[in-house]
């Protein structure tokens, strides 16, 4: 299939998706993109590449963070690791913090904010004061590209009026589910938010999970392959918080999205794709980059379903 | 691959787990089981058919019977549907009723007790008092066998016992979400949870779905391709209510369990598969059965992702 | 003090209140109300009688009725009551079938409509079918006046639309906190609720619980004096659904509204009142009965705080 | 009446009451009391004093020190205040932090942790760095006496142990309900918790509520007629968490209790009493002192039902 021609298709198809809905503005640093920006990458396990837009500028690539981290996680403390975070969609995106509450301060799944807040504070006690540059070095492996790095900007921002992350971590320390300073867990979690990618960069980042755990690019083992499916599947069923269901009906694909207005989906044994456009749907997933992925699904079939 | 080897293989694995886990027993008829019993069939999409087990031992289907209501309904109705039942994780068991209330009636997807229950009330909306044969015929075309019924005992016994089922319908009613009588829509509601059939019948009555729609014993089409797709994907990520995910991690398949014991999963474009033991485990899903799918994915490698 | 002045004064200052907020009209019998109408009745324990408005024209006394029906049953059962229905404010609106579930079927309190069936239910145990007729007899004693009896029109149009109660008892059922057929129950509940007075008939009524449970007009002991206070205290913290803590915090009297428009208040030793305007705010309680009753306290002093 | 023979009578009644009920241990400094103390003490208008027990020894005030700050802040903003904390009862433990995020970050009442955090931040808006200093001196100047002060280890332990309240703060000020800096609030919380203070102490200290607002130890006003009875009817319906109901059932008076094991509660027009002894029922009040009070209203009649 010429995937070059469907992803200039999808481009043109969407020029007026591009114009609805909202930048995240809860930070000034992520309200300040370009909000009709576009761009799409497709790596293939044979690393061809495909592109439209603007696929080399980075932007924040926010909570597609929280697959990385799992990785590292799953791959450090296997099912050990479900003891503090579990598999199971959330429901409802108010449910965050009240399910926490019910819960034991066990939060449901490493895809919500809780969950991946656990992951980091898991690193943590790892790693020490090194985990932020383990997880980066991680993911410019797994991109085998070295200049990935975090925006500083962002990162101090989201600082500064992570309000609602604070009250989640404290919540889960009253819990005794986190074990290091609260202070040095959500520095280290703003700071993996921060990490800012083009979508060229985010989709061979994640190709490993289109492979059966394996870089295809440096032929790396970065997890195992039941692990690799397990990533898949989570993503699948709660990778776009309360939408996850609609996502998983309308792309059937396993994706990850963040707030800075990115879409991350693994087509099992092919592929990675990576889009991008900043205006988010009322559930906080890039609006034109949903449509975007049903619209390559719908054209070439590749749904997992 | 020799299918067959698979299945007994697994049957010999799993002889532990039978013992496990507790059968239904908020209605005498259900309780009424061989404890242990224990039955796998796949049928693929060129007709061969595998069993082991009492594969020809009818059981109540409960549950699984949502696949066939959704699939007509969806059928008739299209998007409409989701104006009165969406398609996302219900999160939680005890969301089904609080969910309910704070989202005005409107159930989370068609695979919940609620989402199940307005779905046979759309269909009773267009066939009135012949709903249920409508309903029957469907399956029984499915699954190319007119000797399908329902078990009168097992009926009898839902209608006497499910007040909470009673509860779920009037609260519909009352935020106008139920268009027919509740006594006549529980009638068609419990009288297709008490259809009963065999390992053999349950995994040729859903092999449309891992056809993009087409029965593959009759050629004769069901539903179109995209739609038989997504019924997929909310078997995915609802079809095991609170274990939605942990099914999705470990099976890596769409499926759908009743707790009259029984779980169907689809493996798409290849084949069918059900599996039968009454024994449930703490989320009212067949405890052994789950087991054997998972077994059967790390297996034979047929996992989606 | 002269209460006729105040009556009067009150009177005058409340039409501006008049005017505001909605009649009841879940049931067309309801709604069928002249919207502006206005009456206050004071009985002190003297038998004094003080009134202004149409203080003989009959309403539906709904939820007041709770307070005849839970006075029965805690008379009959004591605290043994309380192993099927609580004493603690609900909280919140939504919550009566949120809570129900949590708690296991357990109402919050008898006067949320779950608890008062639940005590419904308690009365029907005794005197079978004989319990309306029982309950009826109760409130003509309490009032003096053989005349009371329910609407007939009100009832049927309840029992046709009463879903949400529905739900409620058929929940209660599930968790087996109900004895009776649900049937019978409703019925009984729905009855009750039709019951029509006037606001001097049920300041009469009322007026053993500002007495210590002694009905000043015919001397009769309706209820012990420890428990004719618990009863006031209940009044106080759950007789207004979520605006109780705004009617104990604005007027500071024990009491209980109804979605009829009455509201029935008690000062310990000295009397019981009765206003009446069907408009109600969004608690479902009349708008202008609260501010009256506000006002009655300002110019007395007459407070329990 | 003769009160000390009245005290007397309760002191030897709840002998066994004494040894039932835990002490609070969620910081070490609490849990470091005499866990079988008791002591109680009421003062009347007319600056009688009864006692019974260690009547001079303090003991930790925790949240009886939230009816001071909302005297405080009532005072100050009058209703503005409720558009920041509400006067209903919240209905559940759990709620706290349920509520808070389905009803925007704003609490119940002042009497939950929320509700008491949002109102020293009202106060910190007006006091800046003198905030405690202010609430300390109100507190002094109440009791007319100058020795009362706070516990340096226990606030130290609130502080470094007090995750919970953490998770409150921050959310509130997620939804901007939170002016000042969450560290000096939390300080100024904490601190105001520690303040020690004994039975005699704290009976004066409260006598201004059953006193329509005037000291009459010093004739000062602290807050006028009509807000000192509205904060008594928010004692009464929200002053003991989820046993608030419970209590005014139970007792019939406006009380407060703190997790230091002691009670305050009010004799509107008489007297104010208050009660100590640390070991907690389920719901974090004073086991022995609940029924203390209980014992107190039902030897002497002065229920205000």
């Amino acid at each position: 299939m010429n995937y070059q021609a469907v992803l200039e298709e999808i481009q043109s198809e969407i020029q007026e998706q591009l114009k609805k809905g909202k930048v995240a503005n809860y930070i000034p640093a992520l309200a300040n993109v370009k909000k009709n920006d576009f761009a799409m990458s497709i790596v293939d396990l044979e690393s061809n590449e495909y592109h439209v837009g603007k696929s080399n500028k980075e932007f924040s690539i926010q909570s597609i963070s929280k697959v990385f981290t799992f990785t590292l996680a799953l791959q450090k403390y296997s099912r050990e690791l479900y003891k503090r975070v579990g598999h199971e969609p959330s429901g409802n995106a108010f449910n965050s913090l009240i399910q926490l509450e019910y819960e034991n301060g066990i939060p449901r799944n490493p895809f919500i904010n809780a969950g991946a807040i656990v992951t980091t504070d898991s690193l943590l006690s790892l790693y020490k004061e090194s985990t932020f540059d383990y997880i980066l070095h991680f993911i410019q492996n797994a991109a085998n590209d070295k200049t990935i790095t975090f925006d500083e900007e962002v990162y101090t921002s989201e600082l500064k009026h992570g309000y609602r992350n604070q009250a989640l971590v404290n919540m889960m320390k009253s819990f005794n589910n986190i074990d290091n300073l609260t202070s040095s867990v959500m520095q280290t979690y703003f700071k993996q938010c921060s990490i800012k990618m083009s979508t060229a960069q985010l989709a061979k980042s994640m190709l490993f999970l289109a492979n059966h755990g394996v870089n295809p690019l440096t032929n790396e083992v970065l997890i195992n392959e039941s692990k690799a499916k397990r990533i898949n599947s989570i993503m699948l069923t709660c990778g776009h918080y309360d939408a996850s269901g609609d996502f998983a009906y309308k792309v059937g694909l396993p994706g990850k999205s963040g707030v800075g207005g990115g879409i991350v989906a693994i087509v099992p044994k092919k592929m990675a794709i990576c889009v991008y456009s900043p205006r988010l749907n009322k559930y906080g997933n890039s609006l034109a980059g949903t449509k975007a992925l049903e619209l390559f699904t719908t054209k070439t079939g590749l749904s997992i379903f």
